[in-house]
């Protein structure tokens, strides 16, 4: 296990993380506390996401990732079909921003069969792959924690992802993993080491205890029990060397200044990641 | 899959489920509605488990399980010791109560290190196993939802119970599968089949969309999005005919009057179970 610190020029900031922000004050913020990556949201890009890309390029950073695609579960043909068009658009959205990542996040099932739900998925990477694979956007499957398999993800393990991941190129379809979402996991060594060659993105919070709320209650990396080094060291281990990007969802956080609050994850990475 | 009614008979109520009332109050109420059998809890029988068994004999009731032990990680061996001890005691209590199954809920590691919390589960129960089987006591353990891997149990996956229990005889250590804790579970099927022999319990409920709650939001069997008599023909299939355990943590449910809530209760199984 490494305990090297991460270098901070793989530092990304998931911009939900300070959602109070336009992207505007993100990108400054971010260049102002030498951040020099971020990820994306597309409602977050709306309408331009060619000029939004310029304006984070113009200030010095890159974009990680573009969150999200996925959402492919329906209870209709028809409605399913909406999905793979919004997921289309979510591949251009992310080309013209400049990214090569696309984060799934796979939703939930329309009804109680989670089993035809987890196929839905499966057919639904299948149908946007072509697509993005041509215009250069991998795809990545990231597996909630199990607490949202109802409302947000039926993608729940590492295992799961690697399985589905394992369907199609190295190079067009992985994984992204979040501690938050893995950490609990007793296969997630094991996992990692098999997402080796698809791990396409490295996301960081904690877990507080006691957790204050299911959706909102992330904390800042060593604030929880989340060993985080540990699963740094085992993702570059399988060979990840990509951005490390902090995805917070917490309101009492979010409410601080927020130059002081990207200083607390500068140093929270530095100590913790 | 089965679509036969479960046999009332095999009906068992949790008593946290009507925390509100005394034993006393649980069993008459039980008796009132048809119910045969209660899951009891070493709070609500303290502190005399033999008057306790009679008292529930006496209405014509059976015992399913006793909760809990288990809380084996801890940070010092003074300490790990002491939670030993009460294990022991736990046993004593299942025996003078008069049923053959204690719950083993596992507890939190008392630091980060998941992988060496969970290394003491499996040193714990080896400590009291031989004690039990000589008491007559059966040993369940109960994988939780991994939202609880912080805060009550480091067994998160019924893969990682199968994979504790299949180190001691079939007889004296088992699984106790909850839905609620596993329904999420892409291996729920896999590990069910793989628990044949050593299924010792059956716990049901739902989960409800959107969890009002992360300990108290359980739902009545049929008001969330469980594949619960799916999984009743899965766990049945494995060879489990024993009592099937109502264990609902809801405060709004828990304050209707009791032979409302029973009765609403048995509707629920009987429709969904």
């Amino acid at each position: 296990m490494s305990d090297l610190q991460p270098d901070l020029r793989r530092l990304s900031l998931n911009q939900m993380t300070i959602d109070n922000c336009t992207l505007s004050q993100a990108v400054d913020a971010c260049a102002r506390s030498g951040i020099s990556w971020i990820g994306a949201w597309r409602h977050k890009i709306h309408p331009d996401p060619a000029s939004a890309g310029r304006l984070i390029r113009d200030a010095g950073l890159r974009v990680s990732s573009l969150c999200r695609g996925g959402m492919f579960p329906a209870a209709t043909e028809q409605e399913r079909k909406k999905r793979i068009e919004d997921n289309l658009r979510a591949i251009d959205e992310a080309a013209a921003l400049g990214t090569d990542l696309l984060v799934l996040v796979n939703g939930p099932a329309p009804d109680r069969d989670i089993a035809s739900a987890r196929q839905m998925v499966v057919d639904g990477i299948a149908t946007i792959q072509p697509y993005a694979t041509r215009c250069g956007i991998k795809l990545g499957i990231e597996p909630l924690h199990p607490m949202f398999a109802a409302e947000r993800s039926v993608v729940v393990t590492l295992a799961q992802a690697n399985d589905i991941a394992l369907l199609f190129d190295t190079q067009s379809v992985g994984v992204v993993i979040d501690v938050y979402h893995v950490w609990w996991d007793p296969q997630i060594y094991v996992e990692i080491a098999r997402a080796a060659g698809r791990i396409f993105a490295f996301h960081v919070s904690d877990w507080i205890v006691p957790t204050p709320s299911m959706l909102m209650g992330r904390g800042l990396m060593g604030q929880g029990v989340i060993e985080i080094r540990k699963l740094r060291a085992a993702v570059e281990a399988a060979g990840y060397t990509g951005p490390i990007e902090v995805e917070i969802f917490n309101e009492t956080l979010s409410q601080l200044p927020v130059d002081q609050y990207l200083s607390s994850i500068v140093a929270a990475y530095q100590e913790f990641v």
